[in-house]
């Protein structure tokens, strides 16, 4: 992938609303990993808000498949395409808590997700941030059902009736590429 | 993303070729970072090859676009949409060595590429693996424009001239979903 016209709000939008984090130490208070149903798994705690690039918010909205990487307990990478919805602040995944997404997270609640256009290959959004909540998934999906309903996908019923979790992710920093 | 039909030849098809690595202290030994020009990231010793899903290699020979997941140097996730190349045993990608995707598999060479079926998205591959060498891309970026070329790329010449590199990554294990 080109790196043409790529911009990263780490630093040039919102130093102060950085979360640095070492695998090996700081990363503790800010943190705590939680069953499911506790629901805080992390939460920031400066009150700032990152802001998604305007120009690229349409790959936020549309329903388009995502690929999240999550660290996995043992610190290697995994990336699986996902499902995501986008209320405006925070995008929120779903899977089966039996999944190995579901304990990368719960170890190392980080993750970065990255959308190309499908018009455009070299037009991207990449939104890190850390899975701050993971709740049930109600009434048996729910969530699994209202996703299914925004990428018109082909279920009808959720195939995680009793297991399926609502990951939400606070966005911490994007990068971009494209106009 | 839905797991259906999903495997996962980490134990399955190879366990004894498993690179098992935790961040903190067994990684040392099997692999070193150092760098571009030095070319040696990681190497296997074990002599295995993973094998990729026969059903899932037009993902790989196909000219689509991954997703690679790398590992910043403070522990968090990154992805972002890679050109990628198969030769049947180790897939390559080409960055410049000025990104922070060099910087990430110089601290940590283990990386996970996804990619998705164009045609089913709920057909794709994970390639997880190390990035075992970093070399120079030669004769002002030849690497870069053989991408360009299986890519039907825009470019007529390489982005990185002079900071080019290959990256080369030898799959550990893979994940798939659909037929």
């Amino acid at each position: 992938m080109v790196p043409r016209k790529r911009t990263d709000t780490d630093q040039a939008d919102s130093p102060v609303c950085r979360t640095r984090v070492n695998n090996r130490a700081p990363i503790a208070g800010r943190w705590l990993p939680v069953e499911v149903g506790n629901s805080i798994l992390a939460r920031r705690v400066d009150g700032c808000v990152t802001v998604i690039p305007e120009s690229h918010t349409d790959l936020l909205t549309r329903p388009l498949f995502g690929h999240l990487a999550t660290i996995r307990p043992d610190g290697t990478a995994q990336s699986n395409p996902v499902w995501y919805i986008w209320d405006g602040e925070v995008v929120q995944f779903t899977f089966s808590t039996k999944q190995q997404k579901h304990r990368n997270v719960l170890t190392n609640p980080h993750v970065a997700l990255s959308i190309q256009d499908p018009e455009d290959p070299y037009r991207y959004l990449e939104v890190r941030g850390i899975v701050e909540t993971v709740d049930p998934d109600p009434n048996g999906g729910e969530f699994f059902m209202k996703l299914n309903t925004h990428y018109n996908g082909p279920f009808t019923e959720s195939l995680y009736p009793t297991e399926g979790g609502i990951y939400t992710m606070r966005p911490t920093s994007t990068s971009k590429q494209g106009q």
